[in-house]
């Protein structure tokens, strides 16, 4: 078979796409002023800017004031954290969240636990689950904060959201839900879902790198992480990244626009490769069989040793991942997989391939050639 | 004379420059994978990233490992103060800084009030200047951390800062500086000034917005404030933003191969602009009349009670700003100019004019036709 490139990491990072970058243009030389200056340029800026939030709002069924622009899906979850903790510190100070979590969330949470705040990470199932009534047990008298992110990046998994919120929102505890995998590739409304925050990150859905945002409902006043000249409504410092904020609000209303067709082909090819590589012995599927992001097809192989099945796969030309890539450099065993029950040998073996539009069915049919052969040859030491 | 659109807002923020823009291009689109991916497309980002830190590093005589990239000015700031109270927090819990930083330093250091930490807020001269002496008399047995900035955003003053770090050393106090003025319009070498942290902003220059850096000397090893997946050698996460980095490159790259010759155009601009300006009854030059930026002209004008300048100079197609461009959409006198002395009367009536080299001979002329007509009218009420 012909060697192709194929790039199969979007859950990692996307190209930016054709809309998102002819919409940013104006932005960079022509309509560039600071969005706070009062004169025309500014004004235009400003118009550009608001215009951003307005389509992003639309996009997650919130309103444009609840929506704060920030550098990306990493500081969202971290003020999101922070920022709660610190709202509702005189009435406790226990968080809870899950094993599963980004590094965004399990490091600031860890944070948290050094300034005295108790962190609760419910354990999940084989398949990354988490029950309602599991967070339900977890609630205490001085919980406050409970962050769960709706899709894992690494196995794909989705979470019910809308009913771990409720069991929050019963309670009266604040829930913040990490979004950045769902957001662009799953229908979301803030209002049915009910959360409190969400995160997201443009880059996850074909808009550019350093820029997301936070949803942050009205009545829910968190301070701050950045401070200075009062951006965002005071709530994010820093001057607006506009043509940033305008390449987002293309990249997701391109992303809603055409999701239900964008999935039917995606799920299509994603089921079709997953046939195909669980015919490899020993080879498992990851993460939730049906609840799982349209694009994720993730693996677990037997007996691989801690072969690097990224590299090998790289130099036939495709791009995939082992773990999330934040962090790919290193080679651990994934915490992810280790958190649902898998062997430390299985959580070394693992394989995340996320697909998006832009892939094929050639795509799949080399994707179907090449790894079976990988795998084999790394096992048997070639 | 024929109506122009003069921008004349460059300290508030700069289009991007072609080079600039072109070095970025194939970021977007084509070398788009995550750096962290260490996969070939994953390598070839991170090769673009680091060639980027190289670029940077290099125009303020830093080493590569001692540059971080951040979302911007802001962040930097947020950050070293943050980082720096953290580090050094066991050894006592006092800071200096003056009246006359960027809301970035300012609102971050009464954070820090609250936190527990004595803030010292060194006064300023009628010229926005601060003395070794004054800071070496400020210096406590608790004092830990120093941030002055090195060239006023409002009234363009560069502070002595190799004096000032040389004085906050020999008393073994870190020394922060906000450079997001000076980086790309004055020398800067880290070394010979000696600092140990050092906020830089890449639109402040002709680079894109939403990137940044903070300079960190090694072995000042300052803890993050953004946590997460443990990018930028563990110390501030978030998927890195490599079109932004390369664009602040090669901004960066260009301001200092042309500054020289820059200088000297700009300075020559600037020196005729204020000559001309000073001709209206009742105006002052604000600022240092000599350590000043060189695109820097700010002046005050007497009895314009409250009357926005800015605004008016718009409809004359002039896009210039009345303090900073953080607080202009405020109607409230400057405090910096306040913090220099001047009557409340006067820090209403401001006007701050910064050119860069893309501004012509004829935009001086016209501003300096214009200006005088709209201060006039301005005055009689018209």
């Amino acid at each position: 078979m012909e060697k192709r490139k194929v790039y199969v990491d979007n859950a990692a990072t996307t190209a930016l796409s054709d809309r998102a970058f002819n919409a940013m243009l104006p932005y960079f030389s022509n309509c560039y002023a600071n969005p706070s200056a009062i004169h025309e340029y500014g004004l235009d800026a400003r118009a550009a800017l608001e215009r951003s939030r307005r389509i992003v709002a639309k996009a997650i069924g919130a309103r444009n004031n609840e929506i704060f622009f920030t550098s990306g899906g990493t500081e969202s979850d971290n003020w999101a954290l922070r920022g709660a903790a610190e709202l509702r510190s005189s009435k406790g100070k226990h968080i809870i969240t899950t094993s599963i979590e980004h590094n965004a969330v399990i490091k600031t949470a860890e944070v948290l636990e050094k300034q005295g705040y108790g962190v609760t990470y419910l354990p999940v199932d084989k398949h990354g689950m988490i029950t309602p009534e599991q967070l339900s047990d977890a609630i205490r008298e001085d919980t406050v904060l409970i962050s769960i992110m709706m899709a894992n990046n690494e196995i794909g998994t989705i979470l019910p959201i809308k009913e771990l919120c409720n069991v929050a929102h019963k309670r009266k505890v604040l829930f913040h839900t990490d979004a950045v995998q769902a957001v662009g590739h799953i229908k979301i409304n803030v209002r049915e879902l009910g959360v409190d925050m969400l995160s997201m990150s443009a880059h996850k859905f074909q808009g550019p790198k350093g820029i997301g945002a936070l949803y942050v409902k009205i009545g829910c006043p968190i301070p701050p992480i950045i401070y200075g000249g009062g951006q965002e409504r005071g709530s994010r410092s820093g001057t607006e990244n506009v043509p940033g904020a305008v390449g987002m609000a293309a990249a997701i209303e391109e992303a809603v626009a055409h999701m239900e067709d964008n999935s039917r082909k995606i799920i299509s090819m994603r089921n079709k490769l997953i046939q195909g590589i669980l015919k490899i012995p020993g080879s498992y599927l990851t993460g939730d069989p049906e609840n799982r992001l349209p694009g994720n097809a993730s693996f677990a192989f037997d007996g691989m040793d801690k072969k690097p099945i990224t590299t090998a796969l790289s130099k036939e030309g495709i791009f995939a991942s082992s773990a999330s890539a934040c962090s790919a450099g290193s080679i651990k065993p994934s915490r992810i997989l280790l958190a649902t029950g898998a062997t430390e040998s299985l959580a070394y073996g693992t394989l995340r391939i996320t697909l998006n539009e832009h892939n094929s069915e050639e795509d799949i049919d080399y994707l179907l050639e090449v790894v079976p052969l990988v795998i084999s040859k790394l096992r048997i030491g070639e």
